[in-house]
């Protein structure tokens, strides 16, 4: 267990500094690069150094959100005083950036993930936090850094992106304090979320029908299955990443307490399963060399799609038989 | 222009009463039911007796909300000392129970909608309000009633419902500071997440995997169309009202400023119209008959379906020529 410093004290070690380079995670979410662009923005703001370094380019749903402190330089900063990670605690999350971390003279890590490594040398992490958003707000309060527009744009994204627009569990009293917060610091919302929400591509949509068309319903309406073949993706000039949205879809079907979406890919099939309330998903996907969380968990098959589909609807109808 | 009263005069007017009728508009949705619900568990926890009329069953989604104190009873209450029509200030809004309402000794009436017409004693309107329940929410802290968990999800449920989970442009910092205050009063968020927004039927997303497969993009991507059949329905043994989110979904595709639905209806077309940002389809329902608000807007067509499409579609060509 790792010793959890104040934001008091993270404060004081970023004030302290002149140069600080800041990593999210890879394929940065709406949390990760939201968090991050805060914190540098904030960082900048007071006069500091500071960069967000990537590996990558920036995903579609969050090209809007400004990023002119971002790069994938990893000369941008040479021998930083601070390396940050935010919203990630593990190298393993950003392996190819794991070295230039290890050249900060202080190493520091902000997640509200609780699997952190050990490779840092002050840490602050909070399990209880809806998004890591939320902590670098509290961190710029208690450092009593001005949370300008720009700054609050990025920390609402965090915040909406990571619990599903106030839906998920994780949302409390105080995710919804501080989202108050960031209207009143004058943060176009609607642009926000048009970006966020009403910014679907036509290759997602039209993924999407097709999915839906072939999900059908097992164990009396309890589980809801759908897949897509190399062939569906083809027709549509789509890409797996096209379908992701599609689990959700399922889930949300009343009645449906687990959701199973089955992938073909490079010969084999990943399956993802997803569950509302009472159900759990992850014993299924461990019995097949795969896992995850309780609510969402996935593995993969190595076997033909229609194989594939017998064996997760039979392993299915049995769940509901065993518990 | 109505004289508006204060939430005080309203307070008062409701402490001094013994029973009190509350009428939510024709087919209430999560705010009209919520806000009513929410005052009439307030009022009887006050020791009045108080009912909320309705001339209808509630609608599937909104079945697991707690409705013991809902009524199609017109004789539930003789004489009233009060009436009040919450979340509706047209009579023609609850024209079945109209003559029921003018029964009350006093009239009164709370709404977040601007239309009212001039029928009551005592009106509190505020159109800047989300939903009608932050205004009963705020009655409700102004009588110094304690809002408890059961009142407290009623009034999340309006509140959730009426600003789109908090996405809409009517969502504002005081929407998130009373919502965080809701939490506070141990609302059970999973559950009401749950039923509003983890519920669809099985037919509504088989109809809208059918409609979104005949979608299409026109005016470069700007307007996004799509349309249902008679035929298509029977297929599913759907109804109409299983298609009414996929107008939604097509306004959501990247790019897409316009999406028009188009429903046959004995034998006729009715036509549903949204727009996103900057575009705006009043003026094309108007053209034909029809009417609404700059952005959601719709008419019925008395042709073919086909003529419809292409109608529609030429109109949808024409409004970017002409912008």
């Amino acid at each position: 267990m790792i010793s959890n410093s104040s934001l008091r004290e993270m404060g004081n070690l970023l004030r302290s500094a002149e140069s600080i380079v800041i990593f999210p995670h890879e394929s940065p979410d709406g949390d990760a690069l939201g968090s991050c662009a805060a914190l540098c923005r904030a960082l900048r703001n007071e006069g500091k150094d500071a960069w967000v370094l990537l590996d990558e380019e920036i995903r579609g749903y969050l090209e809007f959100m400004d990023t002119e402190y971002c790069t994938t330089d990893i000369d941008c900063v040479s021998m930083p005083d601070i390396c940050i990670c935010v919203d990630c605690s593990e190298e393993n999350r950003f392996s190819g950036r794991a070295e230039k971390f290890r050249e900060g003279k202080t190493k520091l890590c902000i997640d509200h993930h609780v699997t952190a490594g050990s490779f840092g040398d002050f840490y602050y992490i909070d399990g209880g936090e809806a998004a890591t958003a939320q902590i670098i707000y509290k961190l710029l309060r208690e450092m009593d850094i001005e949370i300008e527009k720009t700054i609050a744009e990025s920390l609402y994204v965090g915040i909406s992106t990571d619990t599903g627009s106030f839906r998920h569990s994780n949302t409390t009293a105080e995710t919804h304090m501080i989202a108050s917060q960031l209207f009143g610091c004058g943060i176009d919302h609607q642009k926000l979320v048009i970006n966020l929400y009403n910014s679907v591509s036509y290759k997602q949509t039209r993924m999407e029908s097709a999915i839906l068309e072939k999900m059908e319903l097992i164990a009396d309406g309890k589980a809801a299955v759908s897949y897509v073949t190399s062939a569906m993706l083809e027709a549509e000039s789509a890409e797996l990443g096209d379908c992701e949205a599609v689990i959700d879809r399922l889930r949300d079907i009343k009645g449906v307490e687990i959701a199973a979406f089955l992938k073909e890919k490079n010969g084999a099939v990943k399956v993802s399963m997803r569950a509302k309330s009472y159900g759990r998903v992850d014993s299924i996907a461990v019995k097949y060399g795969g896992g995850g969380h309780v609510k969402a968990a996935g593995c993969t098959l190595d076997m033909p799609m229609d194989e594939a589909l017998a064996l997760i609807k039979s392993e299915l109808e049995d769940y509901w038989n065993d518990i």
